[in-house]
């Protein structure tokens, strides 16, 4: 299996479904453009690509019990549309994350974030926009393609997303900010802010895929463990990066006291952690056949950037 | 029928479904602080009360078509939560519109706004956590009360609060500030910014009433009215109304060059058109037998504040 041509193939997909969604607009062109201009200006659409996998891998397994009525198109579309509402989910806590009043960053991406080009306002109102619009696209889904599974997933994103999830870590770290927090605290925060949403990404694509029961559970298992190792790995890299390949200094976490897996429990132990989150996230899409999950993780756990 | 006393029982019904909700919580407290300090704050309630009230004139009309087995407690608990999810929406809408970038409002019904008191940050969260909130109520209500007229009620509310509704209104009128707006995009402003949400509390509450057909389409009619009467209103007392019961003060509109429909049509079309849209939605009620909305209609057309 070509693991770049493949995930090629999935990035093209969505960016294409997010641009046709977009074009379908009779809504105000200003906010078009602030949503277009955060929305279709790259990333590495990780979140999308772990859903669409995690809908094929269970469509490919001759073990996962799925009825073969149940066409593959019908459930690769249910989830392309699903794919397309988790990256605005994401797009939009970017968005609010780098505003003035939270992280102040003026740069994303090597480009100027949100509210440096459309101003304030427009970028509060374009985050929201998104995560409305995420909903509206999940429902719609939910009727137009008559599919049981989608519903399910549907909540599986929903809590992910919200105070429970992913807005639940974003307060905690914006409520400990210049302190040191200690490390439950630290999980609690890792946790919900990056690995909640990474973790509905893989879960709600192998329920759309048709997974339930123990080989549901075996996804979980594998996402709970990528979405922590993803951000310990983040962590690593601001100790151990190289500037020019990470594109931004080294250690820009510890000079701005922020709090992290390597500053609360010590490099060691998050190199120990870590390695043991991306094995047995590694061992359990094997044990799914989940060939391509387990080429990504790798890619993922080896990346350097 | 007493209007007052069955509105009284409304609020009271919807306040104490809120207080539930939150209680729920396994969430960072300051988060819970802040959602509760706007959400339980006060208000008049209208869109929940519209919501609960056209789901019950459905249910209490013999004409209507409804299927006895469908059981009135089902719809009314389904129409319940769909009311919190509403008023978390609007209420979402407010603390991001007060904000400095947005509107720069100090104080909110006689208190400080969201951000006075818990800082920009939290109120950009507690805003975003209360849209999300909400979506994750009206997915639950749907699979909790396995009803099938929850999902077109969460498409009518969705729509409306997005990017075509209420966030485009928001946007344009952010857009157009400090410009004079022509005819067409002052009611763009009004359709989307304000009467969208109000129309679709009281359509999502007639579909989950289990209005459909030609009784739906009498709903929407009534709604569509009330939406741009009550924001014509609104204008209107701006110019004509007394300060000490207004609670601001008269003219406060003009003077921030604010676009309203009385500086774009004038005072007296202003009224006409006013006239017209209140009696024609409260004719929609009477026909409908919808007794209390017919009367709540009346009561909302001659405030005096």
């Amino acid at each position: 299996m070509d693991l770049a041509h493949k995930k090629d193939v999935y990035v093209k997909t969505l960016e294409e479904r997010l641009t046709a969604l977009l074009k379908n607009k009779n809504y105000p062109p200003v906010i078009y453009d602030a949503i277009s201009y955060s929305l279709l200006g790259g990333g590495k659409r990780m979140r999308p690509v772990l859903l669409l996998a995690a809908c094929e891998a269970v469509a490919d397994d001759d073990e996962s019990g799925i009825s073969p009525e149940l066409s593959e198109t019908l459930r690769f579309n249910c989830a392309l549309d699903f794919a397309c509402a988790i990256e605005m989910i994401h797009t939009y806590s970017l968005i609010h994350d780098d505003l003035p009043a939270i992280d102040n960053d003026d740069t994303r991406r090597g480009r100027p974030t949100n509210h440096k080009v459309f101003g304030e306002a427009m970028a509060i109102l374009a985050g929201d926009a998104l995560l409305n619009m995420s909903y509206e696209l999940m429902i719609d889904a939910c009727i137009r393609h008559q599919y049981l599974n989608c519903l399910p997933a549907l909540v599986e994103i929903a809590r992910s997303a919200g105070i429970n999830g992913m807005i639940g870590g974003q307060v905690m770290d914006v409520h400990t900010e210049g302190t040191t927090v200690d490390e439950e605290t630290l999980l609690y925060i890792h946790e919900h802010k990056t690995a909640a949403l990474i973790k509905a990404s893989i879960v709600a694509g192998a329920i759309i895929g048709g997974a339930g029961g123990r080989y549901l559970k075996t996804f979980r298992q594998a996402a709970n463990h990528m979405g922590l190792a993803f951000q310990i790995k983040d962590d690593i890299l601001d100790v151990t990066g190289d500037s020019s390949t990470l594109g931004k200094p080294v250690g820009s976490d510890a000079r701005n006291n922020k709090n992290t897996y390597v500053s609360v429990f010590g490099l060691e132990q998050a190199r120990r952690d870590y390695q043991y989150m991306w094995d047995s996230c590694i061992q359990h899409f094997n044990e799914l056949g989940a060939e391509f999950l387990a080429a990504y993780a790798k890619d993922l756990r080896d990346r350097v950037r």
